[in-house]
């Protein structure tokens, strides 16, 4: 099961090795991971995606909440949340193909920040799901290389509230 | 000196506490870092700001290189690039202040994922100095809560090429 873990962290040097190794000596490999600032300059938040089952992922919650360094450990796997996810992705674009990925990225509400003569870079943000989605819609077309943030996820704040349709 | 490593790693158990052991036993403090799928489902991406001079970071670089979980390293810093970034921004709005940050939101081509009663959650992608302007300028609203993905960056794939004016 795919269990999104979000911590906040003090920001100091060795906390990501921290929790890399408790990861590490129980054998997960980490589906993704994001360190970022916060609104607080002395906390940084993780995002961590586990391919686990529910119970292995709370006993992770629970031994990464008894390191030093860790301020607040939360699966969000099992409250109402917003993902996104944000990758770079290069494609080839040989003669008289430009058209067709320039088409496709309109389609996905992405965005084109690069021109080279034969390959265009691409920026899309949005779910897991969708970026799959745009990836293998690109496939055919020659992927030179990619590049993803790995999922951030955020609470909801409270309900009701009402997730607006994904909007690009 | 901000610098920008892109390292390609085989998707196996333990490789980030491999990368993160590294720099937390030269006492590194870590910007941000991602980690997140490429087109090779057997490699994934991490992208590492670290804030050190350029002989250190060559330094780093050549460390990472040598471990065996490690396919390919490269400072970006040096090189033409593009840099992005994501971030879920939850922000208070009380009674007659939506119609503000919804403003704010449109100038800076962020988009609102989420409404709440007295809050509202935005998705903003772009480089590291627009999402500080943008945090800067939503700062007299009261920030909730915010994550941030990391930068992740992709090498320009040749010359001559434009990158187009921020789409966003």
């Amino acid at each position: 099961m795919r269990n999104v873990i979000s911590i906040r962290v003090q920001n100091v040097p060795g906390v990501l090795s921290h929790v890399a190794g408790l990861l590490a000596a129980r054998g997960y490999n980490v589906d993704s991971l994001t360190v970022g600032a916060t609104e607080d300059p002395t906390i940084s938040r993780m995002t961590i995606v586990l391919d686990v089952a529910k119970d292995m992922a709370d006993q992770v919650c629970s031994q990464l909440q008894k390191l030093v360094t860790v301020v607040e450990t939360k699966n969000l796997s099992y409250v109402p949340r917003v993902e996104r996810e944000l990758a770079l992705i290069c494609v080839a674009t040989p003669k008289g193909t430009r058209s067709e990925v320039v088409e496709l990225t309109n389609i996905f509400r992405a965005g084109i920040v690069d021109v080279g003569i034969d390959s265009v870079m691409i920026e899309i943000s949005g779910s897991g799901d969708k970026l799959d989605a745009f990836i293998k819609a690109l496939r055919p077309y020659r992927i030179l290389s990619m590049t993803r943030s790995g999922c951030i996820a955020s609470e909801r704040p409270q309900d009701p509230a009402v997730e607006v349709e994904d909007k690009k």
